[in-house]
């Protein structure tokens, strides 16, 4: 490590001066600099490389500065960088051809978007409008996004400075290390998840829910991974009402989880699904809403009351069919599966052998999350202190790690290799030392 | 004018199959399928060129496919795509310099959107924050956006079956040639709307207001300049009663009117400033939040809570430094300056001297509307079937013309050459005859 070059001290000051950042006090940031990247590699402006167990903000799904992806965003933008939704484009139909190549039976529609709030944005809307009914359900322990809708959606902190939009309930999802329900075993927990969920429903008045928007694996809140049947049963749920069901893959999909799409892991049809993120891998802004055929022939002959102005965006587009057509041809989504099944379960699972303060390891595919706690029994999370020194150590030992919480979620790109995952555990095993002798 | 070429067919045909359209019913429309474009013109897939009187969605002020700009895309793709909002990077810190290079003094940081919607709901959430209020006081006649608050700020139809967000309230802004004033003069318009937004602010209850947002100059609703002294107004009473004001320069900012931000043509500073399209000309989607320095004040030691992962997307910020660093050193924005005074205004005065269904001309700079009307006393409105047909003849004079509700919009890019006007001009005249005739 050596001192910043003179483009990264430019950097630095500029973004000190300039920058107003997300979800923070502006005053006490002092961000990483970087300078480059490159695969599972982030080059910071001081001459360090951390592997990126982050992939940013759990997006680079392809890995930094895939060849083909950055070729197909030049060659876009030397063809036609820009144009209107209401026009027709290449880029646009083949984008739109190819995320439905992997999503299930019965949609054959794309609604594109800039990112992932406005994708939800998009499906409460197009759910209110078909039904005709007002309210969305979705669970404490989410995230959907900062706009109006997503972030009274969202189940976390951050909804509660943001209140500002009406018609948005709230229920427990299933989370069997810290049940809602005093269940004793993941089977119960998603029995009882759903005897919650039917009930909260039948309280608020199943005619006047549009919606149930979830994330079909929980992400922010933790990698919650849904006991076996709950999706499948929120979808009963879902039809006995009359409600649309909407499934946030906009971090769960496009190979985070080993699956295209998560719910390719669960057996449901969702009405509605919003990505964003891994179609990408976030090269360039873009998310959207993938529409079932029923949804979408309710707008064939009424107008859709919603649109923006870069929907659909070329150069976006552009990236989505080479991030696309590069994870089919390089088996990256494989990938990630093998990984999962072969590397990181049973890494984790010894270093939850090893450590006490690994209250539990959750995921799948490249999509995992080590709870930490202060104390087995109790599961008393570790707290903010003790949980920024482990950053802090990871950093020092060359990890990009995405801490959360009392939270390591380990989401490193889905290309990701046995070597890399190798480092990566040695890491978390020396800082997870540390935190252990700490407590 | 050909059949369209292989490719062409191919666009049309999944864009039809697959891509849903913004604030469309689906079944019915047949987009024009675009091939290319440079400067003032689009090409077709059916071997057509149409010149660009529209910007698209009044969005590419510095024309199509701009060689500096596309660059800048190629050469920070080959370099970095993408990085998470946290880390600081070079051309996230240089675009925010390059955006504050044109603010009013006061301003010294920048919070960074996908777009316009997303840039006024974070205005919105900063305004409600600092003071501690809820209500936001916008216009009907203003369009700010399809995300939760930004569609109940607006005030056109598309709020309507939209208003699922509480705390939104709605004045009327000066419009003398419609007035809701019963005013007799563009002096006493702008003297009456200041009454009645102080009746509205006072009637609401001036400590329940954070935010009055307006566009400075109200775009979709038909280019409706504000009078001498009227923003200006707006401003003492914002002061006077505590409340923000929020300018939403989306589309009338980054040289639209002639100058750098509308508001420059106005003795007006805002609290916050939101922005979009021309601030890279949407060749990346970006937009974003212009912050006051005693609003920025109050989140160093807050925490601001809103947020987005693309926040200063480097693709983005990099179309951004090269567009604006283009726009100054080819003097573009006083290119459109010149244009409006010199060729724009003489020109649609003297169509509005030669044909009867033009009620009013109104704009600045490259930013202007006809307002059609079937009969110059009662000013009843142009319908909707003659601005069809209007609209066809145009396109089929070779001019991609901007058509809403019973005006055109005149709205080519900043790049515009006298020879384009002229050429607009006389498709505009000879559209008009036709009208003339029909009515
Ligand atoms: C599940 C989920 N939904 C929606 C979003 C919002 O996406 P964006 O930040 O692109 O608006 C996120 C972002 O982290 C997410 O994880
Ligand atoms: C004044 C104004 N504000 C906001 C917006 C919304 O911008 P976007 O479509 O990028 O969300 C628009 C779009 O036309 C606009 O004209």
């Amino acid at each position: 490590m050596t001192a910043p070059d003179a483009d990264g001290r430019l950097a630095l000051d500029l973004d000190r001066a300039h920058v107003f950042h997300s979800w923070s006090a502006q005053g006490a940031l002092s961000p990483l600099v970087v300078a480059g990247a490159s695969g599972c590699e982030v080059h910071l402006a001081d001459g360090r490389t951390l592997l990126d167990f982050s992939s940013q903000l759990v997006n680079t799904n392809i890995g930094h500065q895939h060849p083909r992806v950055t070729a197909a965003i030049a060659e876009q933008a030397g063809r036609l960088a820009t144009i209107a939704p209401q026009h027709a484009v290449l880029p646009r139909g083949r984008a739109a051809e190819a995320v439905l190549r992997h999503a299930p039976a019965g949609f054959s529609k794309v609604f594109f978007t800039n990112g992932g709030a406005d994708a939800n944005e998009n499906a409460l809307r197009m759910a209110r409008v078909v039904t005709g009914r007002d309210k969305v359900l979705s669970t404490y322990r989410s995230y959907h996004g900062n706009t109006g809708a997503a972030v009274v959606a969202t189940g976390d902190w951050r909804r509660i400075p943001n209140e500002y939009a009406r018609g948005h309930v709230h229920a427990f999802g299933p989370y069997a290390y810290r049940s809602e329900f005093w269940s004793t075993s993941v089977e119960q927990e998603g029995e009882r998840a759903l005897h919650h969920l039917e009930r909260v429903i039948v309280s608020e008045g199943a005619a006047s829910i549009a919606a149930i928007l979830l994330e079909t694996v929980p992400g922010t809140a933790g990698v919650l991974v849904p006991p076996p049947g709950y999706l499948a049963g929120v979808r009963a749920l879902a039809d006995r009402y009359g409600i649309l069901l909407v499934l946030d893959e906009v971090m769960a999909g496009f190979g985070r989880t080993g699956t295209w799409f998560a719910l390719d892991q669960h057996d449901v049809v969702p009405d509605l699904i919003t990505f964003a993120k891994g179609v990408n891998s976030g090269y360039v802004p873009a998310g959207g809403v993938l529409i079932s055929d029923a949804v979408a022939a309710h707008f064939e002959d009424r107008v859709f009351p919603g649109g923006l102005t870069y929907s659909g965006h070329p150069l976006a587009m552009a990236a989505v069919v080479a991030t696309i057509e590069a994870m089919e041809d390089e088996k990256i989504v494989e990938n990630a599966a093998r990984i999962g099944t072969d590397v990181l379960a049973p890494g984790l699972a010894a270093l939850a052998d090893a450590h006490p303060s690994v209250g539990e390891v959750r995921g799948t595919g490249v999509f995992w999350a080590l709870e930490l706690v202060t104390d087995p029994e109790t599961r008393e999370p570790v707290g903010a202190a003790a949980m920024g020194a482990l950053k802090a150590e990871l950093l020092g030992l060359g990890l990009l790690p995405f801490v959360q919480d009392n939270r390591i979620h380990v989401v490193p790109p889905c290309t990701v290799t046995d070597a890399e995952v190798a480092t990566a555990l040695a890491a978390y095993d020396r800082a997870l030392t540390t935190l252990d002798a700490s407590l």
